[in-house]
């Protein structure tokens, strides 16, 4: 997606040689109209598949979600639930993410009212890295006994290793940016 | 909002006599359909202010904002983090809020690059009870000397005290739904 690799080279920024910030757009302040952008490729990306519901994970992912969802005739959006919240319901289904960026392995949740078995699931996430948050949702999809449907990405550090996690296990992956590397501050596109 | 009320009626979920559960639509799963209501509803509220930005809190705060940015011409939605987080910034607005929820105090930050001097900012979150969020995000924004418009809230516990802890502060508030108490299981609006 050209307009969004111009927006990565505008407004991008590089830490060390593995982390870009999006926060101007992506992560912390949200470029609504952008979204609406990114929400209309990824249906183009999913064009004649049936999609029943979009997962995403809390935070980043909510706002992508949301605003796709309006792309795909305003299905309903489940974000699971990283933090432990004593409003959430007992009845989960659950599962283990371990943090490259937090160092840490943290549960998952998603309420087993909002993942039903034969829903068709598209999972969308902001960035797809080492592949660990993704797997994850697609095994609560699989706990579900529901069909994941694809996984979309807005941006993939195509130099590690989640998409060949994700595609030995079958799964349909679409990143609207590609990165190649961010070595020394310089951000190259696959 | 008569619409939210019968939504609320229909899809709540009381817990004890304090907690109402909306994660039908609201707060895990989310019906952006019904987002786009509220975002509407938002804007007639909001009809003749200014409005440069909306500021929220993640992560429930995001797809109200997000989709409500919609009905505001697009503005920029700035999402507040809770969590800490190696990748934001370090020079950033920081308040401290106590979540009853939670039983905990927590930080609450933004990045200084996303709230600037003078801006007209919106807040919108999904429930107000005893204010502590909102008044944090009050705190952000005049530690940037923007100004804050309003708070525009989903859903109003009015038999809790932050009405009148915003309003004593001169804050303009408006609740889409206040809830008079929700004791027995029984939901009662004002």
């Amino acid at each position: 997606m050209k307009s969004l690799q111009d927006k990565i080279l505008k407004e991008g920024c590089v830490l060390g040689n593995d982390i870009l910030k999006v926060d101007n757009f992506l992560n912390h302040q949200l470029d609504v109209a952008f979204l609406n952008e990114i929400g209309k490729e990824f249906k183009n990306r999913f064009e004649n598949k049936k999609i029943d519901k979009i997962l995403t994970i809390e935070a980043s992912g909510i706002a992508i979600a949301s605003i796709a969802s309006q792309h795909f005739g305003n299905v309903p959006v489940v974000f699971a639930k990283k933090a432990e919240s004593k409003n959430l319901d007992k009845d989960v289904y659950e599962t283990k993410v371990y943090s490259f960026t937090k160092a840490k392995e943290y549960s998952v949740k998603v309420s087993k009212k909002y993942l039903n078995e034969g829903e068709n699931i598209l999972v969308l996430d902001d960035f797809l890295a080492n592949g660990r948050a993704a797997l994850g949702l697609k095994d609560l999809v699989d706990q579900a006994n529901a069909n994941l449907v694809g996984v979309g990405i807005v941006i993939e550090k195509g130099f590690q290793d989640g998409r060949a996690l994700l595609e030995n296990k079958g799964v349909k992956l679409e990143s609207l940016a590609i990165l190649d590397s961010i070595e020394n501050g310089t951000i190259k596109f696959i």
